[in-house]
């Protein structure tokens, strides 16, 4: 007798069935690090509604450490009724009835990272807790860990724990590991939690290096540290790029977007890297006092849907050459692709060096998988012509996010700029090819052709590419 | 009372009896990943059989990743009925009627790579299976391990499980480890496996470096990745040579002769350098669409005596001199040796700078290890002439390899081009210089002599050596 | 119901409620090696009290190796009888008379480094001794260890078995693990421990490379060994620079002002940056042959106070650049700062450098980490102007010092040059601004100014920096 | 009541109060590999005998891999009796009727590196039974570990087993572990065994790198390997050179002198520094077939002495500087310095560059350590003269030698050139200044002067130094 299989479709699932695409939201630590409150994060919920962040897709309202004021005699955690007089649970019911998810943070330590209480060997209690207040999500954290690390099995038996714990509580709730890439996570926590850190702390800088945040890899790295930069971070990634998959993504921390040390052209490089790369993008500034310049980084439809595209995968590091270094002695261009769920390609050509730089990507560079990829024939992606689209040519001006921000847009929410995910998804959209994600097509390229673009300093070029004759494009069941 | 003591003979057992010199077959993924189905399998066994690969020893039809369907509720795993409508079982029979021994795949962890059930926590129940089916050969993955490595006796303890498992089905199973290196398997796995595999993926590239395959080094790489070049995977052999030997060899990975994105050279190189240092054999390539040349590059009977050689170890480079590097910054050449079972030496001369080389080779760098290793006298070898053999001169040309592969070769299958090991095997052809596996005389190096030729760019020169009188070459009982 | 919740106060804790500023005082090792009795012991604590080292914080006497003659019959330790006439309880209670704390050594091993009895398996009975002599600190190093480390959690494990012994005895006892940073405690010994030293043995030399320390980056260090010189050691501190906090201390070792291997400006460097990175501060030289220039270093109440601020935290290099070799082949220049408790900054212009060097401080290097730190408005700090005092500018003079020495001084115990913190703590000092405690004002940075000084070779310039109106300077609870 | 303590003496015991001065021997893997039998055994023995070597110290005749057959159905090894076939008891009673002990083979695995029958998880048996053998001495390896490895912690378990079993049996026996470095057992295997080895195998070259020995530092290498150089080895210890005592050596590996491999100034170096080093000295080599020449280099009794010395340490590495490389690519000179048990000090300037060399070493170089030791005064050493004694001065000549090696010597025992250490210990003969020991004076240097001396291409300079009034050097009770 046969019995029934349980089917495992491959690529379309994770642990616990939650977060098929990259969690997107805002999370206080980058800009009010312990300066929590409860008006803060109702503000924010209501600010991100208005703006239209929320239907982006940013709808996690994630309070990071710092929350609590200890354990009570049955050893459960006791939030700070200063900072969030009306109670947690209260709080959460706002969240939701402001059309958002409401997420929570510890540490698999004996205290969080700002010394308040942890969770290790509290596991459960506080599970039930954040349960039964309406937790969606949880940031978990890896200070104070009392020595348990130092081979996958010890961080992953940790971590484990915890991710039994919230199952246990039959609430979903997406579990974030951050562990920043101690011992690997990314070859091991696919099993347990729904994305993990992939290195140390960001700071808001494109690329100065600080001694805080030592490692320029992520495999090997002994001391993930902190003050990581943005393209510090960002090479980290390629190496591990496979481990990034639908259900678990490796998480490049935290947007700095808005937060004032960075240049407008070097917030679209983060932005956009971070969407190529299907890291989780958690919004990391003050929402009530974002510029329209950077509201409109946040707001672009067409990058955000590299971000949530079903495809799961991470960009490629296709090449990197070392060139013309700034004042930190950083200099580098680079070319970055990835494959989409719906046969698009799509492109991104990075000048981090200290000039404007004419850069080129040839068609055997975009396709070098697919020619090295036991092609017994000629992979049928060289021999296509590719339209070519500029997904930040349609970027909202300033004057449109301005309009926003005061409440005075009279802009469609469906338009070149705009996009509403909540009403439609941005798998569905793209069926639709609808505008806001498509950018502006800007040329083509013929077999053995070549794409160039000129790239200015501290700059990028992000372009979807889709083949004239896309039908004929085999679909393989193929990893 | 003295009992029957349990003779151990020095290098001509292995932990189950099986694979004395290494596996030689084909495998589906380089070409086809998860596109798999019983077709497949059947007519490429057909081809193989028909084009003389089988005879040449290529007998293992190996079935990788993407063929289950699920466990059933008594926790067996379920082959995919639509992929194999015969039964996994009727597939395996069919394969052996053919002359073949029929491989499998699974992972040591909760997945496969493509995610389809794991074997961990199931091997018994899998390995049973399979043995019910009379598959013959595992291939055992190692992606979603659950964290289960990071020191060697983790991996150890892990894959040491499904070993056992194997050796209680009483079934004779080969059983290839694909961990990847993790952890120095060439320094724990001989006592429970018959291969192991000692890099990252390989891709079908000579030499390009690529960010997903970022270590140079096997021992102490943190990351073994995948898309490493021949180079590099070439390159990881030498510090861990010694642990290749009769019953356990280090994989170097699938064959990529055939793939498309290697020049016929190179294809040579990988080949040849593949055969020297004992790694398996599996051809990864499409059957019916080989081409002749690389049909020609696969039948070389005087390259494969090499792999299937009973002295079972592989190459040692003798020196590697970076120059000249090429459009991937690479460039290299180095001397490869290897002592023969019978007393021949065989030596490659390895091209992989960027232009034609006129390469030298001494006899003290031919012989160094003999001149070292406690020679309280000058060693034999360093006072013989020695005859020269080139094992590319007889090269099968594209109008044979052509009359194979459409059924109209008239050449005899034991000729300069042809030999047929499941007649008479390498052993025994080596006793009888069998004309095949000899190559073409093309000199002498006297004592204190020096061996050059001129070898093209990414190209390579592969001689077997024997002594004039080697009769007097002393024999040690010696590792 | 709620309970009552045991409240956590960030940043103003330890494991065991001590050590909230890093411990002071004085240990025979460096200059004494076994050579240890009791009449050193005394004779040193009285010195130190009439130098009025004791009132400036050095108030820990510790005995470090070589004490005991073995175990007794019921497993506890005996002192030397020979070294210790008066037997070690005898000799605690003097020191306690003195006004000074008592502190002794161990190993977390089966021997000492000197190969004397180790408290491996001993732990409780050994607490129990130390408390019941009136114990009060014990140094706890990492000798024949049984090879009970390698990952986190073993070494973690080891101390912690003494870690728990000390609070079972009752008494409150200083715990200073010195493993020599193997395993990285800096990341998890908070909870255990005091403090932890963090690379290998310390020597009387400014920046000379010796083979025996073999590291130049703690993390990810295989062998901390000893002979390290202080640059060395200076510059392993960056990457962990986070994880010295309020209760638990990095310890660069202990300090060899006195012993003749630096000149006096290589000692003033010395001395500058371990108080500058909150590292304990055990003089580690002979009290009675201290001369008066090193006493004048010892004694700078300016620069301890850097030490025992309440911030508890280490200094962040800003700026390294590699320059002018010296005849050890080393040469560079660097830029520290610290943000101390009342909102005061201090920065370290340090010239490691062969010559004399114009060295420049701007405002953006200065506050780096404000501008960084989500800081969605420009900080306050950069807005600021900034008073800057020289630490060094009150240095006693030999005069003084050596009238110090012969117990002739005339000078007020608080004067612009001493000061005594046993009657005002350094904190209150700051409150109050005290004088000695303040240095010289040289000048001010106004927004977006540089800080310029001249620094000669192997020399350190240190200034307090304080903000003209520092009232308005945000107040954050943060980490 | 106080009861009786357990004196421990720094520096005078180990583990099982056997090897206070290293070992010496011979052992005959280097030159004959597995050709092993008992008359090989016993012929070497008298040969040792005659050609006074065995009164020089060299007293362990020691048998390696390959004697055995298997087990019986007991569990016990049974010798090879076509190898030895007068038992193995019968062996061992005959080597010590030589005035020899028997030293033995296993490995801490499922097999020997040869494959033979391994130790692990017979521990007891495979002790009992030697001891019923007489068997003196064991060198116990690392192959087929089946993965017991990866932390210290695991490392040392496992070689623990066999250390409690040899003790089990009652007999001493010295306990010469051979795990090549894995783990860093310099660091934790003091307490368990009298030596271990710290490197890969060596083989015969003076300097050659080899890929098969990847590792140029001891610590942190992630694959000993084997076939390192006598220049490698070396350069693997000063790194750990605190980590030799009396008790426990860090073994070099076996001498290569008289193997061919190397000239003759390069095997004085090999020689000396192993001596220098307190490396165990196993001659490796085919006694009956030994050269004048290298005999007279195995039988320099100055050489000797220092390894023997009762300070039982290492020599320092003081400086090193990479010049002038040879055909290997390899060039340095470098002065090692070592303080003796009576107050002497040798030094070696070593040349291992390509050309002659006037090498220099400073006062301040060679007693660098009490420099920066906590020397509040400046160390007596640097006040003193030293007188300075060549130690190869004395070779024997090859006319002597030769009639040794042919029985007509006439020279007496205790001459310039010979030393009966079977009759008087090397100890006894430093005290009494015995000719042989001291090699002959070439000048002095005076305080603050320097040594020069013109050293030959890959060759090395000896020298003891004693102070002229040595009487008043500082003794003190320090490590």
């Amino acid at each position: 007798s046969s019995g029934t299989p349980e089917v495992i479709i491959p690529g379309a699932s994770s642990y616990n069935g939650l977060n098929l695409v990259p969690q997107m939201g805002w999370d206080n630590w980058n800009a009010f690090g312990c300066d929590v409150n409860e008006s803060l994060l109702l503000n924010t919920a209501q600010k991100m509604a208005d703006y239209g962040l929320r239907d982006l897709g940013y709808n996690y309202i994630v309070l990071d450490d710092c929350w609590s004021i200890g354990r009570n005699s049955s050893g459960y955690l006791v939030e700070n009724h200063v900072k969030f007089p009306s109670g947690m649970k209260e709080v959460a019911d706002r969240i939701h009835g402001l059309g958002f998810k409401f997420g929570m943070y510890s540490s698999a330590g004996i205290m969080t990272c700002g010394r308040y209480p942890g969770s290790l060997g509290f596991e459960q209690k506080d599970a039930d807790l954040w349960a039964s207040w309406g937790v969606d999500y949880l940031k978990y954290d890896n200070c104070f860990n009392q020595g348990q690390s130092g081979t996958p099995k010890l961080s992953f038996d940790r971590y484990n724990v915890m991710s039994q714990a919230l199952n246990e509580t039959g609430r979903p709730i997406v579990y974030a590991m951050c562990n920043w890439g101690n011992d690997d996570p990314y070859d091991w926590a696919y099993g347990i939690a729904n994305s993990g850190r992939m290195s140390g702390d960001i700071y808001d800088s494109f690329n100065r290096p600080d001694s805080r945040c030592p490692c320029t890899e992520a495999v090997g790295c002994p001391w993930p540290g902190f003050h990581c930069s943005v393209m510090n971070i960002l090479n980290k990634m390629p190496a591990i790029q496979s481990r990034t998959m639908s259900g678990y993504f490796n998480d490049m921390d935290m947007l700095e977007v808005g937060n004032g040390g960075q240049s407008d052209s070097e917030y679209v490089v983060h932005f956009s890297m971070w969407a190529m790369m299907s890291s989780p993008l958690l919004i990391g500034t003050n929402i009530p006092t974002l510029s329209p310049a950077n509201l409109a980084i946040y707001s672009n439809p067409a990058i955000i849907a590299l971000n949530q595209d079903p495809s799961a995968g991470a960009a490629i590091r296709k090449w990197r050459y070392f060139v013309d270094p700034d004042e930190n002695g950083e200099g580098e261009i680079s070319l970055w692709t990835r494959t989409l769920d719906n046969g698009d390609t799509v492109m991104a050509l990075l000048n981090a060096a200290n000039s404007t730089m004419m850069m080129n990507a040839t068609m055997n560079d975009i396709f070098l998988d697919q020619r090295t990829a036991g092609a017994y024939q000629e992979p049928e992606e060289l021999r296509q012509t590719w339209d070519v689209y500029d997904l930040w040519a349609n970027r909202m001006s300033e004057a449109e996010a301005g309009s926003l921000i005061n409440g005075t847009s009279t802009v469609s929410p469906n338009s070149t700029t705009r996009y509403n995910a909540t009403a439609t998804s941005y798998e569905e959209g793209l069926e639709n090819n609808a505008t806001a994600l498509m950018g502006v097509h800007v040329g083509s390229i013929a077999p053995s052709g070549t794409f160039s673009a000129e790239i200015a300093r501290h700059s990028v070029g992000v372009y979807r590419l889709r083949a004239q004759s896309s039908s004929s494009l085999r679909k393989r069941d193929e990893l």
